[in-house]
């Protein structure tokens, strides 16, 4: 499907794209670049990239694909860095988990804007690293794209299929839709369970605690455990979904506090029922 | 180990609590109680009872071990109601979630409170009802024992050998100190979960959310899948250690809303990373 694909970046999401376009024989060659170049190397070792290059700039030559595959806020000096070195009839992508910032700087950086497209699939792990990467992490999940007016059609197209026959389901919106709706799904409750981690943490009983915690404490907490810079550029770059977000969250909360300390019980038990109501009827829309 | 016991309340836990006591030959005969008779009916096609009785009083009698596995509020009125019917001899324990207030509802109610020991297994899924329960559920799991001075020391012998019997660790600690630290560790995840789907299904754009929404979603948000009325129950019964703990939860989330509404970057990293450091370290105790 295409020739030679340059992956930036290669924790646990360029990795695992590598492993999956290996995988299914849909690049002929994968080239990669990491700031550093420890993961580099292990990327190679991994098998997620056949070559790799010292520069952003000496990967992308001659690919026909180029993805973006840094903590978000890494990729506006990419894009400057690399625009020079692109093949003018190269598709650039990203899989970054906010998308207003990132096409902003793409419209900003390249000579092609049409060209750059970005993207989010909506899966990963709490692991990090080319280690934890999978060929199979993106089988199955809904994978945003967020063209803008100036798109070239094609460059949508080629990209609808990668995805596609990456066995992932293409979503299609307006990068600021985006970047409310995965606050929602994704960067509330990874800021939820960091929040919740740190005040457990913080007991004086925490050890006790600690001995104790179970499969509960472990779900309710597991993402807070994913990279903190990949966290902390969603912070920076979408603020203006996550602050709102945050405001009704500890409302619900307050909420809740005063029922607890009011003893109103029909007033607890509503908040848990609807809860659970909410989302089982989530999960059954998922199974189908 | 026991000739017969009985289980009054047979969802998810205590048809788990039949299941596995059958499965390891720990109990000659199970006689079970609920006030859903068709959940008593489906726990004894599931397995998990040999036989079931339509009162509690009725079910305890010439039981040499009644553990009550309703939720928490429900247990004043069945340690009322089987008060007479009760063995002189029989040991008497719970598991439900919270312990302070069952253990001192045995103080009034049981003419002998010495032989009853409060107990709460640290396991546990969001599922419910007997369909859901798993015979192995306990296996490897912390098993709260909370004795009193008042408790009979031959009680207490009994139920860490049936724990021990069961595959799970025995752990035991005073009732008030149980509910500080499993607030810590259970509590405060059950109601961050469930405000955390209130507070994204009460969004605008929920729907669209909804389609986006992945894993780190639905493992953010599982307990909130749980029994209502158990978490009502919880609620009601520990909310002294509740309040002030969810006051922290939102003074914690408050201090990351401003770090991120400030754009402060350091500060946001430095957030996900002790809450990455300190949740990985506690993986790390648990799989030893």
């Amino acid at each position: 499907m295409f020739e030679r694909v340059a992956i930036l970046g290669l924790g646990l999401m360029g990795a695992s794209l590598g492993l999956a376009l290996r995988g299914r024989g849909l690049a002929r060659d994968i080239v990669g670049y990491d700031v550093a170049p420890d993961v580099l190397r292990r990327a190679y070792t991994r098998g997620a990239i056949s070559a790799w290059r010292d520069t952003a700039a000496g990967t992308v030559l001659g690919c026909d694909l180029v993805v973006l595959a840094t903590p978000v806020l890494a990729m506006r000096g990419l894009l400057a860095d690399i625009d020079r070195q692109l093949a003018i009839e190269a598709v650039v992508t990203d899989i970054g988990s906010t998308k207003g910032s990132v096409v902003e700087w793409a419209a900003e950086a390249l000579r092609t804007p049409g060209r750059f497209i970005g993207g989010h699939p909506m899966a990963g792990s709490e692991r990090s690293g080319p280690e934890a990467a999978e060929a199979r992490l993106f089988e199955g999940c809904a994978w945003c794209l967020t063209p803008t007016e100036r798109s070239d059609p094609a460059a949508l197209a080629r990209l609808v299929s990668l995805v596609t026959a990456l066995g992932a389901r293409p979503v299609t919106l307006a990068a600021d839709q985006h970047d409310v709706v995965v606050a929602i799904a994704s960067h509330l409750p990874l800021v939820a369970a960091a929040a919740l981690t740190r005040t457990a943490v913080e007991c004086d009983t925490w050890t006790e605690a600690a001995a104790l915690a179970a499969n509960g404490f472990r779900d309710t907490t597991r993402v807070a455990s994913g990279d903190p810079r990949m966290a902390r550029d969603i912070c920076l770059t979408n603020g203006r979904a996550l602050v709102p977000l945050l405001d009704a969250y500890m409302r619900q909360l307050g909420g809740l506090r005063e029922a607890i300390q009011n003893a109103d019980s029909a007033a607890i038990e509503a908040v848990f029922a609807s809860a659970k109501a909410a989302r089982d009827g989530w999960l059954a829309t998922r199974a189908q």
